[in-house]
């Protein structure tokens, strides 16, 4: 069913060259046209979401355990020495192994989906994070305006555990490109608007998740139809972006829900 | 007002070494009884919430800007030469400066407080995250179960963006401990129990956030009055526990504010 896999011993391999690049610099799967899924959590979210890798890659030593599971997750198999490992991994505890994608074709804004706007957001953590409750409460198009951090980095596709291919996924927009979208928006605010708990939301919808320190810009709030805040009875500290993008997110799900 | 700081160049001066043990390793907190709080944000956080640092510390190259806005912060200024800075920092872009603070003392838990229940939740930065949501939603204690991310890490601190000092901190906790809670406590679970949107929520309240592979215990699971769970009309991928966090807390606030 599957042949013998490559076995990498060679810190110059060509294909090790490129994993290490794409391991270590947030942007590179542009230039490479493919993107590298580390750990095992991710890989089989991925599976699950229907993808079928290019590569599967496993360290010498989880190679053996991997055999029953991943041998035939990806067209081929690579096998990489161990000491050799760390210079690809940006992890500490998941298993050793990872899957190549070719990077899914850009496509153009829809108007018309559930969306939510990334508006500069800097932490790939919170972007992933952001991606994952969109997926789960029926958003299926993420925006995210240039300055955004990159949507296929590691980091942001590890933080989003599978999310991202249940996504349409748009990156390096200007704001005015935000005007492509027909749903009406919804811009977060700290200081102004209806309290989220008391508006009535419309569906479908687009939410603006602003720039973690300084929030939505004024050339995106000028877009939005109405601005949201989220009541914060402890004090007026603002919350971190992926909680507060949960919590609105999830508010659109349970609109719809008791809607119809 | 101030004496001039004393300045480290010294690879084996004694608080360097300490502030090193502190930033590489996250439970040295316990040992030092004091804590470390790294870049501009968190320390003006802290500062806004009350904190009066031991030592404020800055890089060599920071401290004339520094001068003018954190020199009277703390009872004594350290400058380390820049060469030395990456010794003790865990952040790339941040101001290199941080606060030492004594731990406050440990404090047992108290049985009518709102409280999050944390069940072994590994990832810092969720945890962070978590405790700045229990802040801003009224909740005003955290209890955490043995084998959770240790709360006064700097990882911990940083995402919680100081809402440790607005919060009675509790860890190690065995789940015999909880029984102390005398506010009913409502269990998150993936597939079981009432809708969140739909439930009449209790308040005060408990509220249990499982491990992020395997959920809430069974051993809390029997002690949780309800089970909740949070619709997600996009599929049933579970969503970060950070993000189920929020949406719960604010859900609690949100019910709080309409009940009165």
């Amino acid at each position: 069913m599957h042949a013998t896999p490559a076995f990498i011993q060679s810190r110059d391999n060509a294909l090790l060259k490129e994993l290490r690049r794409l391991s270590q610099d947030s942007s590179a799967y542009r230039k490479q046209g493919r993107v590298w899924l580390e750990g095992d959590h991710l890989c089989s979210a991925a599976l699950a979401r229907g993808q079928k890798p290019a590569i599967a890659v496993f360290s010498e030593s989880f190679w053996p355990q991997a055999l029953a599971e991943y041998a035939r997750a990806a067209t081929k198999n690579v096998v990489i020495a161990d000491v050799l490992w760390s210079d690809i991994s940006a992890l500490e505890s998941p298993a050793p192994m990872g899957f190549v994608l070719p990077l899914p074709e850009a496509e153009g804004l829809d108007g018309r989906m559930p969306t939510v706007v990334l508006d500069r957001l800097q932490d790939a953590g919170n972007v992933g994070s952001i991606l994952r409750s969109a997926s789960a409460f029926g958003f299926t198009q993420v925006a995210a305006l240039k300055g955004t951090a990159a949507l296929w980095s590691g980091k942001v596709l590890r933080a989003g555990m599978g999310a991202h291919f249940a996504l349409r996924l748009v990156e390096g927009l200007a704001p005015a490109d935000i005007d492509r979208l027909e749903v009406p928006l919804l811009a977060t605010s700290s200081h102004e608007g209806d309290f989220l708990h008391r508006a009535a939301l419309p569906w479908p919808c687009g939410w603006i998740m602003g720039h973690e320190g300084q929030g939505v810009s004024p050339a995106l709030q000028q877009r939005a139809r109405r601005h949201i805040r989220i009541a914060q009875p402890g004090g007026e500290e603002s919350l971190n972006v992926g909680a507060a993008a949960a919590i609105c997110l999830h508010a659109s799900a349970a609109a719809r829900d008791s809607a119809g």
